[in-house]
């Protein structure tokens, strides 16, 4: 597919977005001109913050607006939905949208109390600054933003087809408090349960390919809402898709809370599309794995232990090869280790591919991550 | 129950033992009067070490000795069932006990082949040093340890029933390499079936109710050994072994890698023994709750979030607190938060205990962890 980069971020046509950050609270919204078709994948934590639970009871009656809040999460608090609904309540009489079609999204602490008149004020002077020009983009990507290092957001367009995104997620390895929030735009005419599907497979190959440990977000949540105006065939439209989110994701690794390295990891020859997705994500999850890269140390053991707590496999079989840039170690072939020098060289770099080959049918995943630092412990011990 | 604590450690009466370090190996052995009544558990990974594979072939012939080296995994490793089979016959020529009543482990790094001469001759010096004594027990202890800090040796006695055992672990969060070894000895008379299920019973309450994350070690063997020379009630029995075990795991979790906090997790008013035990796993493996505890800060937030994602409760029935000696604080009382002032003060102890109470039903369930620290990462990163 012939794609072009954009600037718009969620800013697509038809959308206005505005953020504005103040002490504790930020406040991001998204506008659209009508309501749009709309499809919302939410935390699979059976703790829920209240926003979630409110979205996802409503975002089926098509979304218009979004209010979304960082500096808390609204989750675990009593009296947690009533502030939820008077975010919606507020952004709704504000934004002149009908209550029913307000989304509502809260990233931050748990267990405190939110400080709605605080958030309710920021929503006013938000919805002043409202613009269709990718600076309102720019603007709400920041307010929505907690450990974050860079703003995430990304547009592509094909054929007239727009989609373009923005989120927040301060890392791989720490979906904090209230991880990742996800918008997404778009103008391709795709109806409800392909426009549902398409954002499920696609949030199953990027943010779900990042994810982690046994630590889940009691607030992800990833929207996408369509003005319905271009037409678009469904397969170019999933493709224009998966490359926002898949964008969007690897964003989050690469700001991933302390990381110093990112690494795609790609496991090939599997006898499922299932094994290599598991074997991918045990190796990214991995501690011993994480704290391997980051002291550059070729440990293939650990690669190998890793993938061996989730998937069956022949060890006489396998192959595991390194790469940066240009250059590429094999430090596995065939079960048996090789000269480990070229792959500590290769490890002193930034970006690094572990290509590793089961041998066992036909099947492959990517993922991505990144290395386990002492600042990532550091970072995550001062949080609160 | 009433049992006392013995010295012997897996000395007990009818078993000698001996150990010897020397440069990158060591090597322990572990000799009976005659063969053993036998039971073992060992690694689910599916990766596993040829001596986990060699020993899982012939336990249930019975068990007379136990050679164990360090220094090396021999796992992943073309050869490596060989150099299994010749550190058993070595330890079988030596010993003058039947080959096929020789159980192997190895205990280092993965993937690099093992130098089988220098564990031989450890062996024909270790075999020298047998002794009923339980120097023979310690030497062996510290013979077998890699990244330990603490020699790992416990037991006990009741009516003239001894259990007793070693162990080496290198931490809660890393079972390392190859992580854990546990051999324990008994006089007690508990046959076949039985003797595996008692084991398999006290293995899960103490074990795997300290294990970790992704990681999964490729080596892990706990073996159980009776002389069967004393009569014991099952219950007797059982109790017996799981004060053993769950003391040996707490030794590993105590001796975690960084580790610079002891914390001990209950879990109460679960829907079942699953669920709580799930909750328990959720909040000790959760690398959050764990730099947040190294933070000492009291982030119950965090501990929700945990257990969210592996069972469901009612967010707004949770009472959390925090104890350590006498000091007790509420954190969340029906889904409240608490004052966190006294909750700060108690996670400035060493030994921490934390009471997640769900209100859902009548189950419990108890586990230990440490908390993460940036030394963990260093450790981990450096280790090859």
């Amino acid at each position: 597919m012939d794609f072009r980069e954009t600037r718009y971020g969620v800013c697509t046509p038809g959308f206005k977005a505005a953020g504005v950050k103040r002490g504790r609270y930020g406040v991001a919204l998204i506008l659209a001109d009508g309501v749009c078709g709309t499809a919302a994948v939410f935390t699979g934590n059976n703790v829920k913050a209240a926003p979630v639970k409110y979205t996802k009871g409503m975002f089926r009656n098509g979304v218009q607006a979004v209010v979304a809040n960082s500096g808390n999460a609204n989750c675990c608090v009593p009296g947690g939905m009533e502030d939820a609904r008077e975010m919606a309540s507020e952004a709704s009489r504000v934004l002149g949208v009908g209550l029913r079609h307000v989304a509502v999204s809260s990233t931050g602490i748990i267990g405190r109390r939110m400080d709605v008149h605080a958030v309710k004020e920021l929503i006013q002077e938000a919805a002043d600054r409202l613009t269709p020009s990718p600076k309102g983009s720019l603007q709400a990507a920041k307010a929505i933003m907690t450990t974050d290092r860079r703003i995430k957001m990304y547009s592509a367009e094909c054929g007239g087809v727009h989609v373009g995104g923005i989120c927040k997620g301060a890392g791989m390895i720490a979906p904090d408090m209230a991880t990742m929030l996800c918008y997404i735009t778009t103008n391709a005419i795709v109806r409800g349960a392909e426009l549902q599907s398409a954002l499920r497979e696609a949030v199953e190959e990027s943010f779900n390919m990042i994810s982690v440990e046994g630590d889940m977000s009691t607030n992800d949540t990833v929207l996408l809402m369509s003005s319905m105006s271009v037409r678009c065939g469904l397969k170019d439209f999933k493709q224009l898709l998966k490359r926002v989110t898949g964008e969007l994701a690897r964003m989050i690794v690469r700001d991933g809370e302390g990381a110093s390295k990112f690494i795609e990891v790609e496991v090939r020859g599997a006898r499922s599309a299932g094994d290599a997705r598991r074997g991918v994500k045990a190796v990214i999850n991995s501690p011993l794995v994480k704290t391997a890269f980051y002291g550059e140390n070729p440990n293939w053991g650990r690669i190998a232990a890793a993938m061996g707590s989730a998937i069956r496999f022949d060890e006489g079989k396998l192959d595991i090869s390194f790469a940066s840039g240009s250059s590429t170690a094999r430090v596995v072939k065939s079960g048996r280790t090789m000269s480990l020098d070229a792959a500590k060289r290769i490890l002193a770099n930034r970006n690094i591919k572990v290509v590793v080959d089961l041998h066992a049918g036909g099947h492959s995943a990517v993922g991505w991550g990144c290395d386990m630092t002492t600042d990532y412990v550091r970072i995550n011990a001062g949080y609160s």
